[in-house]
């Protein structure tokens, strides 16, 4: 089904698939962008500001976002373009074995002035752990075609 | 050189090396995180919205963040620890071929009323092209101990 800006209404809810955060994936990918050494080996990390192995705030970042890919936030017209983040919080390190899984709200519609047949969609999207705990709060902007801009 | 809370001033700039964007490493990364036609095939991203291979933005944030770890920033006794964004904004997406380097400059430190010994630095971090035109900007806070707080 393909939604436009008429369709999204403020307090609207998606939800999303469950991931399963692996120590090897931790690590793996802060090797390549955020090698520091909480997020590298479990022994460092003990003795660091995290007392343990915590993911890098990229990493969950990164899995927020495939998480939204893949639900129905994806299918928009456009998938998901954003011009930018408005905030993020990490609330909590994410942790070997924790199960994430997305709430994301949208919070605010309006088309563009600049761009007619074009809008932005506000969303908060949390990602919560498999009690229902966020480890993250993100706010951002997306775009969305209005129902005469998709016709166009 | 161990630099603590006094040590950084609003107005103080720190550069980092250049990061060279490739094809094959957006499609990679778009691959695991970010799996939108307009990261993962030329052919494909051509007829949208981004006119052309573009990187997703989580892989510039993530090239950022890399960038930073290596620079002088990264050497700070916690490291790089954010409690998270306080904002991004994409000014262009990243293609392949940029050359990509940061400008970091201190905004504001302060001590933490709730945790004394431990400083909150504000960041403010450009991510620019090689003609000096920014790509990303993105503002956070860094936890850095105090000469005190380092000591104890």
């Amino acid at each position: 089904m393909t939604r436009t800006l008429e369709d999204l209404v403020p307090g609207q809810i998606f939800t999303s698939a469950t991931y399963a955060v692996t120590p090897d994936e931790i690590k793996a990918f802060a090797a390549r962008w955020d090698p520091q050494h909480f997020h590298l080996d479990e022994d460092s990390a003990k003795d660091s500001f995290f007392g343990g192995l915590a993911a890098s705030g990229w990493h969950t970042a990164a899995m927020t976002m495939r998480l939204m890919v893949d639900s129905e936030i994806g299918k928009l017209p456009l998938g998901i373009i954003g011009t930018g983040i408005e905030s993020i919080k990490w609330h909590r390190p994410v942790r070997p074995g924790d199960q994430l899984r997305l709430t994301i709200e949208v919070l605010e519609t309006r088309e563009m002035r600049s761009r007619p047949g074009l809008g932005l969609v506000r969303l908060r999207v949390v990602t919560a752990d498999a009690v229902g705990e966020p480890v993250q709060t993100l706010e951002t902007n997306i775009l969305v075609p209005t129902r005469a801009g998709q016709a166009a």
